[in-house]
């Protein structure tokens, strides 16, 4: 059930509608909008009465919401959400006109690599740095990541550097430590439906990057994310980064086409991951580009300064240079669609 | 076995090559290059001997090839293949600087509607016309297509407006009709291993427009493609239609990687069908985007007058509007990739 | 729609619906059952008034039918379909208590290698005998069948051995060759939804051995079959060979889910190719043994006399000994079931 | 790197194969054999040198393994494992001559309900009841389990009916609490890539019921088993659950060649999950019958009193009567494959 606040509607009439729900047994979710607000209702098991929440002061209205996601709905909330990341000058909002850069190594290897690679990436545009300190691996006996000495790591670059730093959180126990160093807390494919990490992500004052299940429908992608908002964490940025499929040319098929299908059905800021998505080093830079141009509101990018020799995923790093052209070609099509980078190569405007 | 010649070799010379292959029982391909000419040999079932090439004049090297596919294969021709549509000032050369668009309805239903579409789309920028006469539909009770009248109100556009005609061909013995009256014989999905209809369009003097079937591994979208230039026939144009995977949000999933794959490994030029690819028309503009983005050699596009009507497939056709608006967008991309397309529309620049 | 009679009703009753049908440029199809006939109509573009039909004397009922497929619909014919194959004491009828046993090397090579499986799998139980003369390959350069020769040679292994032969036609023009050969044509996978095809093996006297496309929906096979009926050749058995996934232990996932779909929804018979369906010898006799407990009513099955050097597919044939395996464990599985193969091995019974 | 024993090594020889290997810093991991031991190395990132083993006292060969996996292979230990649950009377072997039958509901709902259900299933021959008392849901809104209470109620079931308990954990923190009160710890498909729970459940006492992810390569299946045995804990059963294709006949595909394939690399038993598997209850019978003879070392299955008022996935569980049937006719099977159950119906023998 989803209820909507006239425009003239008080901070009174909305708290009124939030008691009744609660003294119901269920959890109020006010959703403020450009307009009107809208309160979704939720730990309801059957449908609801309209007529119980129509009949109070400032109500426009009581919709059952037959999907069964809620909270992550358009229909709940009409505007795209910004999400904020970080605060102050070196902030960024997901979301916005501005792209999401995201780039950095697969591992955090040591001070040296991390330190080469946001140097590189700040210089280019990037706002914000990837790098794993606990890295999910397939093998148990694969390098697993240098743990809290890689988080120190990260501090230390956005110290240096003005990065915010997005990493990967792998259990709800690890989520207490991640949680003190990361500005953006990362959500694998492989944990997209475990709902303890969801639940604990849920509760965290730090935004989620939530990426897609490898073989995850749209519906649970959402619900995935229904899960962090549902604790009431409203900070979520998606992320696509590829299915599984029979495909066998690239590691992962980069299914684009969600990202449009998310905007129409969700408020929910989406990006994409064309390093996992293809898996391969010269297939990241044309993705990018298709990426940006069907709109996503971001990109996340793997970069190494020595690929070659990398602790994990190398071949699908791109090496700095590489990532300078990205930056540059990436911009001049955000430009198309209205959007901007804050990539600073002049020559962009000159290729143009 | 590739036999490449000197780049001063003889025409006499690569005669000559030419000659002992067919001696030996096996079919010789030439490939002229723009600095040395390379001669494919088919039909031998083992490897043959290298020394038996490279004791003859002009021979610089004779190279085993391990991939299945020979004469579609970059090692072969490193250049990037030009086809040719059409002849005089309305022919249309794919592979080129220009994006080849082709815009046109799922069936030709009656003259109004084909005359309709192809005013606006022609005026929009597109050099080629699409339209099923024969449509392979999966139930034997639906619409099956016009037959030969459909061809000749095909005929009609071409005259009419200038337009090249692209329009399926079913099977091998109505290759025969197609062929009258289409400059670019359409292989669908489902026949991309229909082995017939393949050797018949490898035949044909006309161009092939060759879809990529709906669960093909790029190895087998590859081999298709070599059935036709075994046959002799090497103006094939390949395309990305999708493919079929668990995701249900579009009805199949735009392949784009497979764009920058084909043209690492094959000199053929290859466009993408954001319309079959997503089966849905709010996809279709950015999904298109991301095709010239990624750096698809052209589109091609379902567009009706009034897709709500329309006897088959209209939920995935554009208005012609949102066509206009369409080749705005690509046109815009299209530059940054040093491109263009022959959209006139003067605000396109203006937006830049 | 579908016209339901009385069970009383006069063979001038269905007549007369018959031919109220073709006078309004409809298609009839009398389907006779146990205890009244059903009246299926195809060629309808939109739907019927069921009053026009329920007026008619001897009609019970007229049912507008909302799935695609009609003929091969229960709804249409509630008791299972028995397909014959042949004639005389070598015929066999697939759908009935036996099972059927189709058994051969993938393609014919020469006399010797068909004389010698023939001999065994005859020997085994095998009442058909397949093997392919026009084999579709995904290489232009692989060996593409030995065509009417081997057609030749499979004449001779019925005179010989008295089984029946299963082989497969590539295209319509080709079908008329097959036909004077075949005693059952096999459509292949990758012919599915050659319509062009099914509507030629439609119009048939011989009995269609129709394959699953490699990633054909339930209701693409449904349809697929339905082409064939609707062109008035009811004797159609189906096959399920493995669709294609992500999962790369065998070559293709064999979907014996689909078998009780099939029976559930329609009233042909329907078989296993697990050879096909795995793609590796050692797989063969268990996905055998499980195809027959899902309640397949046969199986087509690789043997080949030395398989090692087999010219096509040959890691995925069976030696003739493992081929007596097999049906000694299958006939033991059936027997569960309360079917039967026409194995002779005594042993079976004792092996219980 | 594997370290084969001579079959006359002593238990010292074993030992000092062991001190050498963790000397070096690695971890060794002696696996008994019939014949011989082998010991296991892992822990090694790069590779080591045979000739500082095979020069120990009792040790055969020192063999470079070139498969990720290694604790889990055939290679490492050639014989099946036994995998005990419990002891004494009420305890059960996995991978032996009997087919372990666990069977349930889906979630505890309530002592009724779970009673009833025991009494049925323990009377048709299953050993081990199942029951989801953390029920990880795709919806944060749907029915999450009972929690403790339900596992409280799980022990009743086991001191009411003697059987033993198989029950879900859903992440590490979770895993203290359900291992005090389950036989057997159950990872769900959704986690099968969760490598902190599956480290965790490697290092309990209690054996794990590891489910395939649903698009888990056989080697990622592998790999998962090989966490949980790395930490320690040897006693994992594999369960195929069905894979996501493209197929909408069944809510998941059954690849049951997995199965097969499995028990060629390596020495796990593996059961089948029709219920999951196929989603479809009246699916389950046939799919279980295909499990049991393609070789499945046991079956799990959904049993529900009152499958239409289930609190989840109603649809696919079977009515006891149901579960009768299927615990015939698997029974039946089974002998055949010189297997048997603990299925007690007297009319099973008179059936063949």
């Amino acid at each position: 059930m989803l209820v909507l606040m006239k425009p003239q509607a008080t901070e009174e009439d909305v708290a009124r509608v939030c008691r009744k729900i609660e003294s119901m047994g269920y959890r109020a979710h006010p959703m403020p909008g450009a307009t009107r607000t809208a309160v979704g209702i939720t730990g309801n098991s059957g449908p609801l009465e309209p007529a119980e929440f129509e009949t109070l002061p400032g109500v426009a209205e009581a919709i059952p919401v037959s999907k069964p996601y809620k909270l992550v709905s358009r229909e709940l909330k009409a505007e795209s959400s910004l999400v904020r990341v970080g605060s102050g000058s070196d902030g960024f909002t997901f979301g916005g006109q501005d792209l999401g850069i995201i780039a950095g190594p697969c591992a955090v290897e040591n001070r040296e690599q991390v330190f080469a690679v946001a140097e590189r990436v700040r210089r280019a545009g990037a706002r914000l740095f990837r790098g794993g300190a606990f890295k999910p691996r397939t093998s148990p006996y694969s390098f697993q990541g240098l743990g809290e000495e890689g988080l120190k790591l990260l501090a230390e670059v956005r110290r240096e550097f003005g990065l915010l730093i997005v990493t990967e959180t792998i259990d709800s126990e690890n989520c207490d430590l991640v949680e003190r160093y990361a500005d953006v807390l990362q959500i694998g494919a492989r944990n997209m439906q475990n709902f303890s990490l969801l639940k604990r992500a849920g509760r965290s004052r730090k935004p989620v990057l939530l990426k897609r299940g490898m073989s995850a429908t749209l519906e649970e992608f959402l619900m995935a994310a229904e899960y962090v908002l549902s604790e009431g964490n409203y900070n979520v940025i998606l992320c696509e980064r590829g299915v599984r499929t029979f495909a066998d040319h690239t590691r992962n098929t980069l299914d684009l086409a969600v990202i449009p299908a998310v905007k129409s059905l969700s408020h929910l800021p989406i990006i994409a991951d064309p390093s996992h998505g293809t898996g391969r080093r010269d297939k990241v830079l044309p993705l990018a580009r298709a990426a940006v141009a069907v709109g996503a509101d971001g990109l996340i990018i793997e970069v190494h300064p020595d690929p070659d020799h990398a602790r994990s995923d190398g071949y699908q790093s791109l090496h700095p240079d590489q990532f300078d052209e990205l930056m540059r070609e990436i911009t001049a099509i955000a430009a198309i669609l209205g959007r901007s980078t804050p990539c600073p190569f002049l020559d962009v405007a000159a290729r143009n």
